[in-house]
């Protein structure tokens, strides 16, 4: 009850008219940006935009005849949803996908864009899948799960088959953890390959199971994530014992480095990441002592991220470069204090984004007023004399941190 | 004095150390949208994030000695200028790059990272473009034009001969237009393999040069558009007789069909497209009737788009899907009324954004006042329920056309 090299490669073969062989090259952005060299293997371009494609396939290869007429179910609220969708429908096999209430409108018609019959059932994944497993013993469907399942270990596992297949100079594997079957199958066959290289695992700060599993720690598993492809709350039972036979470490990356990551994929690499699908590249963001000097290959597992979600993380970095910057403004409520202003972002090239401008702040006179404006500048220097010509012009500024309301 | 496929050929032998052969792959996604086989040339994914790098490495490789050790001089404020930057930096050329002042400084920053000496000089590009070639004859530097240039030409050729090599069933290309260079070779090149194939040019609305060139026409060229990277005046004089003998026709696209081909790049295909690099797509999106039934082969010329822009171009996209919507509500100024919409908003399950109240609004009795509420919702029939239900709470509701301020 294990799975080897062997099995990685065979399901490699039965799935190969139904996955895409993704690239994988190295990325001359990241690897200038980062000073190591970043090879990278593109999930994300994946069909549904997502490796869960591989698994899924898979796993419905392995059924019997009898199996595929009557049917298979899963539960998903995320990208095993599609994948399973999409290859059922290659297949011809009949899917139900069971998705919580309140899943995002655009997620059920992705998945029902693939032929699925998607029901909307329970509150939480737990409800979820509970009424999933009820539909499988009671209507005979086959149950595919997203990870505690050795076909499905083996069909991620081709990611790994394929980097080292690729790529024989890589000298460490860079792998987002979730439920561990990526992981578990990528670590299998690409030890199997190059029993040298090193399996590295990233999971999100907020949802440390792995960590948990390996240091017999008890860190909480819960919160909002933006890495929510990640957000598994234990380890599966079939990575497991893998996890532990081939996988070095594992560390935790944070909400931040994770949105920086899905944001240098998009400006440095030209690619769209999800957060969990950045994982890997936000790991080499906080350790990068853990990597210097080596030939790191990233999965980056995934690209199926919202649209606004996109917006804001692209935002949020600005901000946080100090390319857009809110400055408060404690001013005379009089005639001409906002064209002053107004003149001197517009002199030195300061971009304005927005403006409020109030009377009720309370924190001053009531003969006072304060504005808050929101503008774009070239880089921090250029924010810095913007700051002093308008401290020259006598107005009192504070720049107001992006986390304030 | 003309190019043919064995000059394309030659320039691809000289370049093939020091540009990426990029992925030319069906997308599964834009297919399945489109209702047509779509297959992209990545081009994103090339050194320096555009195709610009293969022009000019093709006529840095044909310098003499004593040209390399003087070295070279170029004008852009765009792709050309990283394209020049990056391959001269990896033959040891010295160059210099000429930028129009007020070039954003990230612009400047990319380019002096590749090791170039950036002069910003020039209120236009047209005086930028002077004082280069004022360096040029002063200093003894080869001018490396972006596209009036025949090795240049040859070089961006190599696009359509390995969009040939490696998908020789492809019907159509259709490949953006500034000034010409790309379009020419990739012609020559692609009818050089395939004599069947038919080549469509795209250029914005606000630009349409060859549109000019080819119909006798005057239109205007001007304006500020999302897709810079192919807002040029004039056709090149050496590229426009290669287009007039092998290009079938030109088509224009509106800047909402580039803005949207952005969109669906990233939400689609998972990959970063600036605008002038959506182009070929825009004109799928806006000339659907061209191309069904076929193979379709696009040319995504490029990725560097501004942070801000992108953000920008996928909100507005939500807002034209419906998902994001701004309510203007006409309600009585007394306690309680925002209470109200709030709470309407909330049971249904819409997002709230953003809120301005004022009690100001002329077009009001001075006892009333107007929310303004943008919200973002499932779909345009969840949209309207919102609406329907603050109707039947007897709020007066006007939809906020996106484009008032």
């Amino acid at each position: 009850m294990s799975i080897t090299l062997s099995d990685v490669q065979t399901a490699a073969d039965r799935i190969k008219d139904g996955v895409e062989r993704t690239p994988c090259r190295e990325s001359e952005g990241l690897s200038r940006r980062l000073g190591t060299t970043v090879v990278v293997k593109y999930e994300n371009l994946q069909h549904t935009g997502a490796f869960k494609a591989r698994g899924a396939l898979s796993r419905l290869t392995t059924l019997t005849d009898e199996q595929r007429n009557r049917g298979v179910v899963a539960m998903s609220a995320g990208n095993h949803a599609q994948g399973v969708a999409y290859q059922a429908q290659r297949l011809d096999i009949p899917a139900t996908i069971v998705m919580p209430k309140g899943t995002p409108f655009v997620k059920v018609r992705k998945t029902t864009e693939y032929g699925a019959n998607v029901e909307l059932e329970g509150e939480t994944l737990e409800d979820a899948a509970a009424h999933a497993r009820g539909l499988s013993a009671d209507q005979g469907l086959t149950f595919i799960h997203p990870y505690d399942d050795e076909d499905v270990i083996a069909g991620q596992g081709t990611i790994g088959l394929e980097m080292i297949e690729d790529d024989p100079d890589l000298d460490i594997l860079v792998i987002p953890v979730g439920g561990g079957g990526m992981i578990a199958g990528c670590a299998v066959a690409a030890k199997g390959l190059k029993s040298s290289i090193e399996i590295i695992g990233v999971e999100a700060d907020l949802y440390p199971s792995l960590t948990n599993a390996l240091k017999q720690g008890h860190n909480p598993c819960a919160g909002s994530t933006i890495g929510d492809g990640i957000a598994v709350r234990a380890i599966g039972a079939a990575p497991l014992p893998l996890i532990q036979e081939h996988v070095k470490d594992v560390v935790t990356v944070s909400e931040t480095s994770m949105e920086r990551a899905v944001s240098m994929f998009l400006s440095r690499d030209k690619v769209v990441a999800e957060g969990a699908g950045a994982a890997s590249l936000a790991a080499l963001i906080e350790h990068p002592e853990l990597f210097t000097g080596r030939r790191v290959g990233l999965v980056l597992s995934g690209g199926n991220i919202d649209a606004r979600m996109l917006s804001s993380v692209l935002m949020r970095d600005l901000v946080r470069l100090g390319q857009v910057l809110t400055l408060s403004i404690a001013m005379p409520d009089k005639p001409g204090q906002l064209n002053a202003v107004a003149g001197i972002c517009a002199d030195l090239g300061a971009n304005v984004l927005e403006v409020a401008h109030t009377r009720f702040a309370m924190d001053l006179s009531a003969s006072a007023a304060r504005l808050n404006i929101t503008i774009e500048t070239r880089d921090e220097a250029h924010a810095q004399l913007v700051i002093d010509r308008l401290t020259d012009a006598g107005f009192t500024i504070r720049i107001k941190n992006p986390n304030e309301p």
